[in-house]
């Protein structure tokens, strides 16, 4: 980790679309793909934003992302339809899935898209505030390669399926966006760096008792799922959903390539209605929001939040600061 | 608690309906709701059966829970509809809605119930088995009265809103159903009872610290999510999208109630396919499950297992032994 940078929004951009437009990309996907990178770290969500780049450029360069392929239609019934990423970047196959998750929720009422053979989304928030924006909720999953025990397990049999909930309302929307590791490879890998400990009990130590030191969990390899047994449950009940609607790869079978690829996603658009309906749900969510944010504190210094509260700020703070970079990161960028 | 009886099957069923037909129950009605409470405590979950049933009663006796009302579809669009659970049975009208959102799955690849105005359905997995036993997947949650505190607040802001996730397979498919605390109300009191502690932390003492002690938890009332903030992410979003899809309450409305009634759920049906599709399905649900049972055990005697793997065999033991419940618990049915 080195000095943390503010460069301007047009600079992160026009730095990330030379990368991709050298790697092949056509330049209005280039555009696109360098946006959704650009926008994570706008946000806050650094890790799966610029500090996330250069890997992906290894992958597209060891092939496993493919720059020109688009998905395609494999099947469709109704509200629903299955979709094949072919190896293409995951942030566009992920935008463009949502897109026609909304299309069909808004001939159906409700849309669903499987979507198999496609790679990592990055931020799963991009989708949640994709959708929330254009005033539909998303309910959406991906599946990941093995990197969590089972319950009651050693070694890694789960993948950490990162979930996305969003709920629109005028203001600001409801964006959920998580993991069902309690804390990701990255973050214990940046505590234990920094020799900090985590801010509550993450995952085993070598004797079996839970802890806060992410070492001593990287040591164990007994990451802690969320809810102990539900996330592990429910990290499994996502990746066969994902699999069998999509026709795509469980977790187990990503086990098995060199490196994660050709994951299998779900989206489900909803449509949540428009006048009357959509005032009700603005005066529903304000009205649970205020009641949040008005609760006793137990420390009184900290507010309570509710998911994405902070993003709207984040977001016009780096519009006016700059975006935030590592420098690290920023030098090995403008390297590639 | 007292003693552990193994009633047989049928008494159980003719004592349930003898009571319901009582509270003014049509036969066909009393029959199926007494089938859902008998089924849980057979599946070994009797915490949402025959021990909530003189619950239950209390609220048809209070008025709460109208015995002969049906659910009546509202709004409909495509492969979603909006139903008033008119405050009936919350076990039938659940049953009811979970057919209908198959039904619109069959017509539209996917199906959506988002239900009104209903009450507690008791075992939230009930509905994940119905929908797997007819070869659909399901995700359906239901918020509840405010339970849970926000993430950094005390006092009860959140409902701990249960989620069910069923994936359909040959064989035993799997069902997930679980609340967004960690341990529930009856959890803890019964552990505080007993002088036992919890198995894993299960929320705050007074000090503000982790603690595995139920009474400690009851007296802060800081239970904890799961996942700690995820959890409360996710009990937030989900009450939002129920309350905002049903046209129905939020938790926070239901916190001005006398008590619990008049809830707002949702339930999504999932058309996974049939002949190849289902066999690629059972495929690949057979090997992550195998994975799993391979994997290397912390504790070589506790077998690892999936969500809803012992239900079968618990469900054939109560058919041969008899439906367990507790003496104390069948004393009272005896004598509603």
């Amino acid at each position: 980790m080195s000095a943390a940078l503010r460069i301007p929004e047009a600079v992160v951009q026009e730095a990330l679309v030379r990368v991709l437009v050298g790697l092949g990309f056509a330049p209005p996907r280039a555009a696109q793909c360098a946006r959704l990178f650009t926008q994570a770290s706008m946000d806050g969500v650094a890790s799966h934003g610029l500090s996330r780049f250069p890997r992906f450029v290894g992958q597209i360069r060891r092939g496993r992302v493919r720059v020109d392929a688009e998905p395609t239609r494999v099947a469709g019934f109704g509200a629903w339809e299955q979709w094949d990423g072919q190896l293409g970047p995951g942030n566009l196959n992920a935008w463009q899935a949502t897109e026609q998750a909304m299309a069909l929720a808004r001939a159906h009422g409700i849309g669903a898209v499987a979507l198999r053979n496609t790679n990592h989304w990055m931020r799963a928030g991009t989708y949640g505030w994709q959708a929330a924006e254009a005033g539909f909720g998303l309910v959406a999953w991906t599946n990941t390669e093995p990197n969590m025990p089972a319950w009651g397990g050693r070694g890694k049999t789960l993948g950490n399926n990162p979930l996305v909930i969003a709920v629109p309302r005028g203001g600001a929307p409801v964006v959920l966006d998580f993991a069902m590791s309690q804390f990701s490879y990255g973050r214990l890998e940046l505590a234990a760096r920094r020799g900090e400990r985590l801010p509550l009990p993450g995952g085993y130590d070598e004797a079996g008792e839970l802890t806060t030191d992410p070492a001593a969990i990287l040591r164990s390899g007994r990451l802690l799922p969320i809810g102990y047994w539900k996330g592990a449950g429910l990290a499994l009940a996502l990746d066969l959903l994902a699999a069998a609607l999509s026709g795509g790869r469980t977790t187990r079978a990503l086990g098995g390539l060199e490196e994660e690829y050709g994951v299998s996603q779900i989206f489900l658009a909803l449509d949540v209605g428009t006048g009357q309906a959509r005032e009700d749900l603005d005066r529903l969510a304000a009205e649970t929001v205020e009641a949040l944010h008005r609760a006793e504190r137990v420390r009184p210094d900290t507010p309570i939040r509710y998911p994405g509260e902070r993003v709207l700020e984040t977001r016009a703070e780096s519009r006016r600061l700059g975006v935030p970079v590592d420098a690290g990161v920023w030098d090995e960028i403008l390297h590639l």
